[in-house]
């Protein structure tokens, strides 16, 4: 048995192809990316999670005080970008974006590990979220394990 | 200075709005949910990335040996399901999909955490990842750090 949302003309599976359905968006002081530190732990600020309603039931076992990922969908992202040298930085050689954490990247997904500081019906509160006010949420999920973790 | 690709028509920015591109496809044994093992590093095959020769530049820096993630689209999922009993355990309790891991949420976007094995030309050779032939790659980025990992 799974819980299912109410719409009934919505259908499952694959038929709608690639595109994504935000399930929320963030609220930050956060409005201007160059005034951004360039990693989530160097000082990004906190920020809700602003879920909508119809998700609901996906967010109810979430407990504060727990660390999650939050994926994200950069929209300002430039999708061509193929290369680049990390953290802007010129002296670093031009690195492809697969093996760096640009947010120029053809599928700008936004991959962030907070924690929980507190839930208030359909805003979750989470810590060093680094992605601007109004950034589009996709998913949200257990952090992954790892052997040393475990 | 960053590397784009050639395409002079195509624009930046979010334009084309959340509609994901795969960046190539997962050729694996695993072709079928059911007889997959139920997480990553509980047993699932080696597999390949094959990328689109297009995004050849992005993977360019990856190496042998490293740990990247890999995102993929689950294009099986079913993107109503908003809980689940995890890993399918009736016995365990309706859980809200952003608690765990299952392939189906409103937005299926497959996390796994692999070794790269090999590299050869525009295929990649990943241990251990869970998710069946054909499925679309989204994105490979470096493994998250966390604070006991620095």
């Amino acid at each position: 048995m799974t819980y299912q949302t109410p719409k009934p003309a919505e259908s499952g599976g694959s038929s709608d192809g690639l595109v994504l359905r935000p399930v929320g968006r963030v609220e930050s002081p956060l409005v201007d990316l160059d005034a951004g530190p360039p990693q989530g732990d160097e000082g990004a600020p906190d920020a809700w999670l602003l879920l909508d309603p119809s998700v609901h039931p996906a967010a109810a076992d979430l407990t504060v005080g727990s660390e999650v990922l939050v994926l994200t969908w950069l929209d300002r992202a430039d999708r061509r970008i193929l290369a680049v040298h990390p953290r802007g930085d010129e002296t670093r050689p031009l690195t492809g974006v697969f093996s760096t954490r640009s947010p120029d990247r053809p599928n700008p997904i936004g991959l962030h590990r907070v924690r929980i500081l507190a839930i208030d019906s359909n805003r979750i509160q989470v810590s060093h979220l680094e992605a601007v006010d109004g950034t589009p949420i996709l998913d949200i999920k257990p952090v992954l394990e790892t052997p040393g973790e475990r």
